[in-house]
This record gives C-alpha cells, sequence and structure tokens, in this order.
C-alpha cells in the first residue's frame, strides 16, 4: 500500500486562540500542505485523551450504560468510558473507568487499539479496551456529571439498538462495532 | 431499555468565546446537570456535518484513500469523506464527494445511519453510507487540500489494515467496521 510518498503538512506558524485548561486548546495554524499551497487558518484542536471499554459478562451480556449526554442534546447508550488523567497508562485507565461507573471489575482486557477521533483537527486519542468475564465487586461511584442507568445486554439486543439509532455516539458506535466484528477481533 | 426517566441538563446561559465560520464556533454554558449541580464552563464546539463512504466494486473491492492527514500527523487509510455544503442533503453530498475524490460512482446507495462525533461537546454529524456496485466514470478532482492515492483492497485485507493500526482515524475505522459488521447491515 505504498505507491508513491505522501508529503507531510509543514507548520509555519502555530498561534494558540482559545483554552479552557485541561479540557480544550485551540490552536489556529499556518500550513504548507502537500501541493506547496499556504493555508493561514487551519485549526488543531486539544481535547483530553479517553479510554472505552466493551466488557463482557461470562454469560456473554455487554455492560452498556443508558445517559443523557450535553454533546447529543438527549438520551444514548453507550460504552464506559472515560478520560485519562496525566500520567496515567491507558489500560489503567480503563480499569478505573469501569470500576468507577458500573462498580464491574475484569481480569481479560485486550486492547482493540488507539485512534485520532477527529483525522484534521486532531482532539483527541481514543484507547479502545475489551474486558471478558467482567464481575460486579463493588457499587458504582462516578462521580460523573450524567445520570446513568447500567445494562446489560445480549450481542443480538446491542447490534438492534445501533441499527434502530439508539447508540447515538459515533465513539460508542465504532468501539462496539470494532470489538465485536468477528474479522477484527484480534488473538493473543 | 427504559427503567428510569433520564433528566436532560439545563443550559442556564451560553457564550461564544470562538469562532472561525465555516468550520468551528466554541460555546461555554452554564448548565444545571441531572442532578441539580451548577456547572460554569461545560463547552460546546461545532465542527462542520460530515459524509463518509464505505463503497465498493461489483468483485467486491473497498474504496479507499491513504492521505496524510493534518490531526493525525502522519498517513493514514480513510474512506472517501467530506463535509457537507449548507443545504445540501447528507446523501447527495455522499455521492458528490465519492466522484469528487475518486471518480467513481455507484447505483446502489444506504444509509448506515448517522451519529455524533462527541457526546460530550458535540462537534458534528456524522452520515454514513454504502455505496455498492461502484465504478470509475471519470478522473478524481478533489480540491482537497490533502496528496492522496486511491486503494482498492479485498475486505480481509482491509480488516487487516485495521487490526495492523494503519486506519488510524477513528471516524474511518467505525465507517469499516459498522458497514462490514455482519450483525449491523441493514437490510432494505
Amino acid at each position: 500500500m505504498k505507491d508513491h510518498q505522501l508529503k507531510p503538512w509543514q507548520v509555519l506558524d502555530s498561534r494558540e486562540v482559545y483554552q479552557a485548561p485541561p479540557y480544550i486548546r485551540i490552536f489556529r495554524q499556518k500550513v504548507r500542505v502537500s501541493d506547496g499551497r499556504v493555508v493561514d487558518d487551519y485549526h488543531q484542536v486539544q481535547f483530553m485523551d479517553f479510554v472505552m471499554v466493551v466488557a463482557s459478562t461470562a454469560d456473554g451480556h455487554i455492560l452498556m450504560e443508558r445517559q443523557y449526554k450535553h454533546g447529543i442534546g438527549g438520551e444514548t447508550l453507550v460504552v464506559p468510558a472515560g478520560t485519562i488523567s496525566p500520567g496515567e497508562d491507558p489500560l489503567a485507565a480503563a480499569q478505573r473507568e469501569l470500576l468507577e461507573e458500573t462498580g464491574y471489575a475484569a481480569e481479560d482486557w485486550r486492547s482493540v487499539g488507539s485512534f485520532v477521533t477527529h483525522a484534521n483537527y486532531g482532539c483527541s486519542k481514543a484507547y479502545l479496551f475489551t474486558a471478558q468475564n467482567a464481575r460486579a465487586v463493588t457499587v458504582p461511584k462516578s462521580g460523573d456529571l450524567e445520570d446513568m442507568e447500567i445494562l446489560l445486554l445480549r450481542p443480538e439486543e446491542l447490534h438492534a439498538a445501533i441499527r434502530d439509532g439508539q447508540v447515538r455516539s459515533l465513539s460508542a458506535a465504532a468501539a462496539i462495532a470494532l470489538a465485536t466484528h468477528p474479522d477484527l477481533i484480534r488473538c493473543g
């Protein structure tokens, strides 16, 4: 897949135009793009990196949360997820978030990869994990702003929920589709 | 999946703190969250809505693009995609973007759903489509800033590329996983 060399862009200038630490930083850049043109106002956005967990129980149910999400302006099903603390390892963050949000712990964790959430602006890196044989070990204590209901869904119920539009977050839909796709599951 | 009523947040105040039309608008809101707490600095972000197309040829190859993407700071495989023009229908935008970026047209278009790209901040709505029996009808003329190489990959090559980390954009990975997941494909 490498027929020709793609030319990286050159950053000629970068100026911070908005910040609300630690949540958001916006930079306006002057860039020289691949064909030599110069663009004066290409933005780069920094949100916090985050983890997402597709956790399943020994009897094959997947742990989901029904939440009001403000960016959606309504209810959606999402997977357990949260931002990574400064210096925190992504896997440790995933284990912490699963426990805090749902009260579940799991032994068998696997990475499903990490992805940049906006190919043009950057925004954040999302780390996806699966957690198998998850079991309730304590009561949830997320401290999150969102009210939520925890659900245990069979894969066919969850896939029907995606087809029906009940998973309105692209990240959550991506996590489920990537983690349960028979041709995408990683071994070992 | 409706055991209890989730309480929507209330927007008490909303102030625009940055804009770079038509690409970015940032609002800082004062919100009353579900449990009654008031948060002074919850942000809402507006990027442009966009379409993504998972297009396949009659012989089962999927049309991909290898591009340098500035938000990633390097190369990635992505699906044909682009922003929706003001007033444009998402399907029309998908057909236009596929033609402009790849020179391909297709007869058999289906929606794979629409999703909000950031559940907390909003950011944009992504409309996913599949386009079957795609065929080259003209030369690409995207006008995009990115240099690109068009690839025709068999599904097993594409899935291997995702497992290998060559699809670094969460949106592109989501599009492929959602469009090719055997339990998520919609009929009719």
